[in-house]
């Protein structure tokens, strides 16, 4: 026992609870305006089967899986997403009224070298909201929506909602001939445009030997320009009418449309044809929020539509369209908007304990606070004043209350704001209301 | 793919909404109670050294151990409980305050048969309140004052909170000129009285070769009634006077003042000099709240002063105490008592989706509706209103809205409240109002 030296596994966090105070107060209101959306929680278990788990994109996800020691090590892993358990549920559920709409918000894990991704972790909280059983994109404005909605309501007011849709990507390669390996590496070299530039992906995809005729076509994408219509416009003129192409464009007009009639500021979103959110099983519309010049923060959130999936688990059709919101990002850009409750603590006040003898008086205080709806903690050993002040400090409780004798015996408590030293005494009756006032929760 | 069964690994479950909002329910109650009392939210990774989780019972914790195929097998594991690593936290963070008060709800896994032990399962979330660094027996109080509370606001009002002292357990050996071994056999013999009753109690004390001198002992202990201050009295006589015994009763009675100081009804309360919560590591005052005369539902919450433990693994002295609240067991009384919330679902209103050309108009009024701070949910599909309102009922939505031309022209909306099948046609402007009197949600 001695020699056991306490640690963590590299890539894993602990949330004391100045961190995890500001992680709930975002998930908390997170959940409330899912749940405005019509989106219902659903929370599956952390081990599922291997086959299972392995099931969607075969070997390329066994890399990313953390087995359990169980019957030769491959029975049971941890869940690596949340779509995988989505598709395994909804199979299991055929009983499920369609569409199903719900959110989850649980831990993942990821087999990954966390110190080669900076800001990645093995054990990270992942939050998705689907909508499943709908092929209509109203659903996916409804989400679109929806994530606008959150941004703004945790007051992160300087995004880009960036809209797109895979069947325009997958217009280019069919446009110009050519097969779908090469349309993947078209996706692939346009994917990097935000890290590289356009010349970046003009380099790339010289480097694997298109020719001009796709340079230019890819660049001229790249660079349109003007007013969501004016860029349906040119991106047609540019795919010359390609059917595939007309019909990712309309679907994109109706999703642009909707966001219109529920009344989401047109500042906040756009048309980007050239969004290819990597390699992901998406089939049609996508889309990506970011705020603009912060490239170290990434993607807030992104999501679209991927009808191929969850179908495959239940042995029939069923259409899908979700998102995943990153937390650690949404809580980054918060933190560096200063958009987070200030405090180390959600503890009001403390009740100091004048002396030993006075046990009985501390916690009738401390339940009245209560009673009140107030956070109360109270010291529990004899100590002087000045300790016990001291540990409000630390603690970063905002207010101390002291009963002492003289106090007592005229039915009072004496009240001190930590911040400004100041000390009242006010009569017991009056106390919650004094307290409340004092603190910023109370406002 | 297509051989691949959807199923889930015995003992673990997926919560779908019904439960998920019931469950939910409970937690959110649940945690502002915790922060009223003081305690502060703080999560831990579920993958921990295998060494450090080995560390606190040894050989016999392994059994209940999820290992990873990571590195052989004994490098990493999945947490079985949340003390070991609140004590791993506090040995990692010197720089806490102390005492350091915080609530903890994650999943545990424990690699049991979940079919040998009806209502365990192998993963489920554990909820752990704890008061680290403070030897006082009035952070017991704290905590059972709080769990009083708990019950009582979730109106779970029929429970019986008994408390008894660890050292008033062993001073019977120590009483008796006993050694350890015949004392743990004592206490392990008494655990039992709940469910074998005094007399079979008396049958094991016999069988483990315990003579009458004993059994006697053990006996009036069990027998001791009256009020909390003559049992004590009573005790007291039996074990003569033993020091421990004198030093455990007044810690018992130091909790029972500050219960009544805080103002706890004493009929939710007792003094129990024969609980003896299992074989823990309790080395102080223990609890253990349950219903009357419902003993199929076993304890809801119990816990106590553990001052052994979380010392280990900082290597210095620290005192604590805590409770573990059973969420399962809390959700299956409350289920009993009919006190969860009803309703399968959150969502108040569906905007159904009058014809294709109307999306604009849906879209528009579920926008208003949550403005206004209501769950909605909007049929995307174009289809027979008979349809949209059957898909209301299968998810249990109380009130459908119709926007059909005529409406729209006259800015109205009709609404129909699915319970009572009434229909009403209203201006748009008092739409929010009027659903919100007729969901539950809004009163």
């Amino acid at each position: 026992m001695s020699e056991i030296k306490p640690r963590l596994f590299k890539g894993t966090r602990d949330f004391l609870p100045e961190m995890m105070i500001r992680k709930q107060y975002m998930i908390d209101r997170l959940r409330v305006i899912f749940e405005r959306y019509g989106f219902e929680p659903v929370e599956t278990p952390a081990m599922e089967f291997y086959e299972i788990l392995v099931g969607k994109y075969g070997g390329e996800s066994e890399k990313l899986i953390y087995p359990l020691a169980y019957k030769g090590g491959k029975t049971l892993a941890l869940r690596y997403d949340l779509t995988v358990p989505l598709a395994r549920l909804v199979a299991m559920h055929p009983e499920l009224p369609m569409p199903f709409k719900r959110y989850q918000i649980q831990p993942v894990w990821r087999a990954d070298s966390p110190q080669l991704r900076q800001g990645r972790f093995r054990e990270f909280v992942q939050c998705d909201v689907d909508t499943v059983g709908t092929a209509s994109v109203l659903a996916d404005a409804e989400i679109i929506g929806m994530i606008d909605t959150c941004l703004v309501e945790l007051g992160v007011e300087r995004f880009v909602n960036r809209i797109n849709n895979r069947k325009i990507l997958y217009a280019i390669a069919s446009h110009l001939s050519l097969g779908e390996e090469e349309g993947t590496a078209i996706i692939r070299a346009m994917d990097k445009r935000d890290k590289v530039g356009v010349e970046g992906v003009q380099k790339e995809l010289g480097e694997s030997g298109f020719d001009d005729r796709v340079t230019d076509v890819v660049t001229g994408i790249m660079e349109i320009d003007g007013s969501d219509s004016e860029r349906i416009g040119r991106l047609l003129d540019i795919l010359e009418g390609d059917e595939a192409a007309r019909e990712g464009a309309k679907e994109v007009e109706t999703i642009l449309g909707a966001l219109a009639d529920q009344g989401v500021d047109e500042a906040r979103y756009e048309f980007d044809p050239a969004l290819a959110r990597g390699l992901d099983y998406y089939t049609g519309p996508i889309f990506e929020a970011a705020l603009p010049g912060q490239p170290h923060i990434g993607s807030l959130c992104g999501g679209g539509r991927y009808d191929g999936l969850i179908g495959r688990y239940a042995k029939r059709d069923i259409p899908a369209t979700g998102t995943t919101i990153g937390l650690d990002r949404i809580l980054a850009a918060m933190e560096q908007l200063n958009l987070l409750p200030g405090g180390r603590t959600k503890v009001d006040a403390l009740v100091c304990l004048f002396d030993e003898a006075s046990a009985d008086v501390t916690q009738g205080t401390a339940a009245l606070l209560r009673k009140a709806g107030l956070n109360v903690d109270t010291y529990f050993e004899p100590a002087k004043l000045k300790k016990q002040f001291s540990y409000a400090d630390k603690r970063g409780i905002p207010v101390v209350i002291v009963v002492g004798p003289d106090e007592t015996s005229e039915g009072k408590a004496t009240v001190k704001e930590m911040k400004t030293g100041e000390q009242q005494t006010v009569p017991r009756e009056s106390l919650a209301e004094t307290v409340r006032k004092l603190t910023t929760r109370g406002e």
